[in-house]
C-alpha cells in the first residue's frame, strides 16, 4: 500500500473532490470494480470497528440483544406491507438462479436456466419484512415482549449514484428491531434509540446534531414516525445520520404477529426500527477534517498517538531506547500508540502522512529536545506545536486528547450554529441557500409547500426539530398559517 | 419465545435427530422461510460473538487487520483460477436484475426484465478471486509485504441438503487472506493460522483436534496444501472444524500481482487463506452436549452462572437479598450471572431449562440452606450437586469454572482417544467403521485407493495427521506400499 503523498485538493477548491480524494488517500476505502460496491480498507475498517464496539455496548445497556436473519427475502415478502413495497422492493438485487455451468467453449461459466428458483430472492435492502415474518413464531403472549432484537449486518440497494461511505449499493449497518405490547412503549423505544445515536454523535464522532421528527414524505416506508439526527458538513449541507422509525401495528398485521394480552386478549404486536450505517464515515470525515487530511475524534481514532524520532543515524540506539519507555507508559494509560523509526522514509514524508490520516497527536524525538528534557507534541486538530517536559508526558498526552475531543465537538458546534438561521421569507431563503446552512421556517404542513421548496431550491425539510419553540407563524411560501417551524436545508 | 420444555430425543436413540431438536430447543438457531438459509437466535449469537470476540483478538496478535470486500463478485471472475472455479462457481447464488415493478394486477412485483445485468453477479461463496483482484492494486514492492488481511462476513454456497449451523446455504465466518514475499513465509502463515484454530479449539471450545494435512482430492479449490483441524463427535464421526490453505502463486497469476523484489525483479505474490464458520457451533454442540440438553464450555458461555431462589413469597424478601450479595461478588470476579426469580415459573421448569441452555453453574437458594450457611451447586458438565459454605462461594465458583472447562476437554478428549484405532486390515475397517471412530491405516497415496475407500465405506481420508510417526508399511486397500499413515473416518 506505498503510495506517494500526493496533492490534495482544498476544500474552498472543490468541497466534494476533496472529500472523494481524502477517503481514498486516507486509505479508508476505495471503489471496487463491482459496481456501486466499495471495499473497506484496513484503516476505515479499524475506525468502523471501534463505532460497533461503543455502539453495541450502548445498545446491550438498554437490553438489547444481537441476532442474525437471512441475507435472501423472498420477493412476496416485500409486497406484505404495502408502504414498504413502494420504497424498498424497486432498485434491489435479484436472485434469480442457484446454478453456474462451464460454457461452450470451455473458457468460463454461465448462468444454468436449469436452475431456475421459483420465487426470487432479494438482497435484503433492510430486514423488517424477514425479521417480522419470523417474529411470528417468537412472540405468543405479553410475556415474550418486549423483544429487543439487533443485527450488525451488509444490505444492498441498487443506487444509481453513488460515492463512498455516503451512498453506497452495499453497506455495512446495524438494524434494530422490537416488538413491543403498547403503542407507548413502542414510541418510547423509537425516541431511546435516537438519544442513543445522538449520545454517540455527539460524544464519540463530537458531532453535534439536530433530533426531531420527519415529515410524512421523508418518512421511512412503512412508518407511522421517523425520528432522525442530522448534523452539518463544512459545506453547509446536512446529513441524516440516523433514523429511527415507530412502525405502528403495519408489520404485527402485515405478518400476523399477534400476542395474548394480560387479559387473554389477542392483540397485534406494536414495532421500531433503528439504524446506523457506514454512512456515519462519511459523517466523520466531512465534519471535522480539513486541508492536510482526516481530522480524527480521539474516542475513534486507531491510532492516538505517533511518535517519530529525527536524528542522526548514531543517535537512533538512543532515540528508540527513549521511545520505549514513552510507549510504555502511555499503553499503560490504555492509548494506542505507534513508534514509526522506518528508515526507508523521511522524517518530513511521514509528518504529512499522519496528518493526513489524522493521527490526533504527534510526538517528535530528537537529540537536542531530549537534552534538554522535551519533546515536541503536535494535536492535529490545531496543528499546534509545542515542547513539553519529558516528566509526566504520559498524563500530559492523555489531558490532550480529552482535550481534542472536546475542542473538534466544540469547533463543529459554533461552526454549525453560525450557520442555523431564522427565516420567515421565500425570497431570502432561496437566495441564501445557495450557501448552505441550517433554515428554521415556518411551515404550513402541507406536501404541496414541501415540494415546491424540493423544486425550486434542492432543499427539503430535515425534521420538526426537537426543542424548538413552536410560536404561531405564517408559512414563507403559502402565506398560510404555519403548523411547526421546521428545518430546512440540502442535504447528502 | 415462551415454550412448554418438552422431551429431548435421546443420543442413543437418534443422535442425529437429538441435535436438530437440542439446536432448536436450545434457542440457539432454526430454520427460516429461505431455503436453507437459518436463523441465528439471541442465545446461539451470543456464543458466536464470543468465538468471535476471542478469534478476532488471536488473529490481530499475529499481525492480521480487518478489512471488508463486496458481497457480489462479477461471474468472470470466478473463471480465472481454473480449479477454484470448478470447486465453487457451480452451487451458487446469481443476481441478474436489480430491478423489481408492480405486476399487471397491482397486488405484487415481478422482476422488471429491462433492468437486466450486463453480467451476472455471484453471491460470494468465498472471496480469493475479489480479493486477489483488490490486492492487485495495494501491492507493488516487496515494502508492501506481508499483507495480512481478515473479513468476517456472510457467504453463501448453495447446499441441497442442509442442517443447522453444519451446513447451510448462508452461512457467518471469517476469512483471512494474506500475500508473502517467499513460498516460505505463506506456507509459515498458513501453518500457524492452522495453529491459531487448533489453540481455540481445545483452549475455549474444550474440543480436542487432530491437525494434519488434506490428501489431494480433499484440497480446498484452488490450492497446494490445506491443512486442518478434525475433531471428533459423539458418534465417532469427524468433523472438519477450520481450514487453512498454502495457495501458492495461482492466485498472484490468475489476478496478475507482482511486486518489485529486493533485487527489483517483479515476481508474483504468494497466498494463504483460511477460515472458520458458523459449523463450529454445530461442533461445540456436538461434542459435548448430552440428553438433558446444551454442556457448554464456560469460556463460551453467555451465561456461566445462574441463581434461582426456592422459597415461600414471604421468604423472598431474604432470598433476594442474599442473592444480590453473591451476585455482586460474582461479577466483581468478572463471571456473568443471573438471578431468577421471576415467579410464574417453577423451580423445576427452570431447572430444567438452564440444564437445556448448559449454564455451567446453578446455584440454588433456599432458607434452611441460608440458615445453615450454605447454597446447593449444581456443575452442568457432570449434573453433581454439592452443598457449599456461603463464604467464599465467589472463589468457589469461579475455580469450579475452571474445573468444569478443564473437565469437559478432558471427557472429549478421553473419549476421543479411546476411539482412535490403528488399523492395517481393510476387512477390519469396513467391519468397525460402521460404529465410528477414527482409523489411522497405511495408504499408497493415490486417489484410486481412496475413492475405492469412499465408495465402499462412505469414509474419507480427512488428513496426513502430523506427529504421527510414519513408519513404513502396506497399504491396507491395495497391498502397495504406503507413503503415510493416514486419519480415516465417515465425517459431517
Amino acid at each position: 500500500m506505498a503510495k506517494e503523498l500526493e496533492f490534495l485538493t482544498k476544500r474552498s477548491e472543490d468541497y466534494s473532490k476533496w472529500y472523494n480524494e481524502l477517503v481514498v488517500k486516507a486509505d479508508l476505502a476505495e471503489q471496487s470494480d463491482v459496481r456501486g460496491c466499495m471495499v473497506i480498507k484496513p484503516y476505515g475498517y479499524a475506525i468502523w470497528e471501534k463505532m460497533q464496539g461503543i455502539l453495541d455496548a450502548k445498545f446491550k445497556l438498554t437490553g438489547v440483544q444481537n441476532a442474525y436473519f437471512p441475507l435472501l427475502i423472498p420477493k412476496s415478502f416485500l409486497s406484505r406491507e404495502a408502504e414498504h413495497v413502494e420504497g424498498f422492493a424497486k432498485e434491489c438485487a435479484v436472485v434469480t438462479h442457484y446454478r453456474l455451468k462451464t460454457n461452450e467453449t470451455h473458457d468460463g461459466v454461465v448462468v444454468d436456466p436449469e436452475a431456475k428458483l421459483e420465487e426470487e430472492l432479494v438482497i435484503r435492502p433492510t430486514s423488517e419484512t424477514i425479521i417480522w415474518n419470523t417474529f411470528k413464531n417468537w412472540i405468543q403472549s405479553y410475556r415474550d415482549l418486549p423483544l429487543l432484537i439487533n443485527q450488525w449486518c451488509n444490505v444492498m440497494r441498487w443506487e444509481m449514484r453513488t460515492r463512498l461511505f455516503l451512498r453506497t449499493s452495499e453497506f455495512l449497518w446495524q438494524e434494530g428491531h422490537t416488538a413491543h405490547s403498547t403503542r407507548e412503549e413502542a414510541e418510547e423505544r423509537a425516541k431511546m434509540m435516537l438519544q442513543v445515536y445522538a449520545d454517540f454523535a455527539e460524544q464519540y464522532m463530537a458531532l453535534p446534531v439536530i433530533r426531531g421528527v420527519k415529515s410524512e414524505s421523508e418518512r421511512f416506508a412503512g412508518a407511522l414516525d421517523t425520528y432522525t439526527i442530522e448534523a452539518m458538513m463544512q459545506d453547509g449541507k446536512a446529513l441524516q445520520a440516523g433514523t429511527s422509525h415507530f412502525l405502528g401495528q403495519n408489520f404485527g398485521k402485515a405478518f400476523d404477529v399477534q400476542f395474548l394480552n394480560r387479559e387473554n386478549k389477542a392483540e397485534y404486536a406494536w414495532a421500531t426500527s433503528w439504524g446506523v450505517s457506514t454512512r456515519l464515515m462519511g459523517a466523520l470525515v466531512m465534519a471535522h477534517s480539513d486541508d492536510n487530511g482526516l481530522v480524527l475524534p480521539p474516542a475513534l481514532a486507531p491510532l492516538q498517538v505517533v511518535i517519530i524520532p529525527v536524528g542522526k543515524p548514531a543517535n537512533m540506539p538512543t532515540l528508540d531506547s527513549k521511545a520505549a519507555e514513552i510507549t510504555a507508559g502511555l499503553k499503560a494509560l490504555g492509548l494506542s500508540v505507534k513508534y514509526d523509526n522506518a528508515d526507508n522514509k523521511r522524517a518530513g514524508f511521514k509528518f504529512a502522512d499522519y496528518e493526513l490520516r489524522g493521527v490526533p497527536v504527534r510526538l517528535v524525538l530528537g537529540m537536542r529536545d531530549l537534552e534538554r528534557g522535551e519533546v515536541e507534541v503536535m494535536r492535529r486538530d490545531t496543528l499546534e506545536k509545542q515542547s513539553v517536559p519529558l516528566g509526566g508526558i504520559e498524563a500530559y498526552v492523555k489531558g490532550l486528547l480529552d482535550d481534542i475531543q472536546q475542542n473538534i465537538y466544540r469547533k463543529a458546534k459554533e461552526a454549525r450554529d453560525a450557520r442555523v438561521y431564522e427565516c420567515s421569507s421565500y425570497a431570502e431563503f432561496k437566495e441564501r441557500i445557495k450557501d448552505g446552512g441550517f433554515f428554521l421556517c415556518p411551515w404550513d404542513g402541507t406536501a404541496e409547500t414541501e415540494a415546491r421548496i424540493k423544486e425550486e431550491t434542492q432543499a427539503t425539510i430535515r425534521c420538526v426539530p426537537f426543542g424548538v419553540e413552536q410560536t404561531p407563524g405564517v408559512d414563507m411560501v403559502s402565506g398560510r398559517p404555519s403548523v411547526a417551524r421546521v428545518l430546512i436545508a440540502r442535504s447528502y
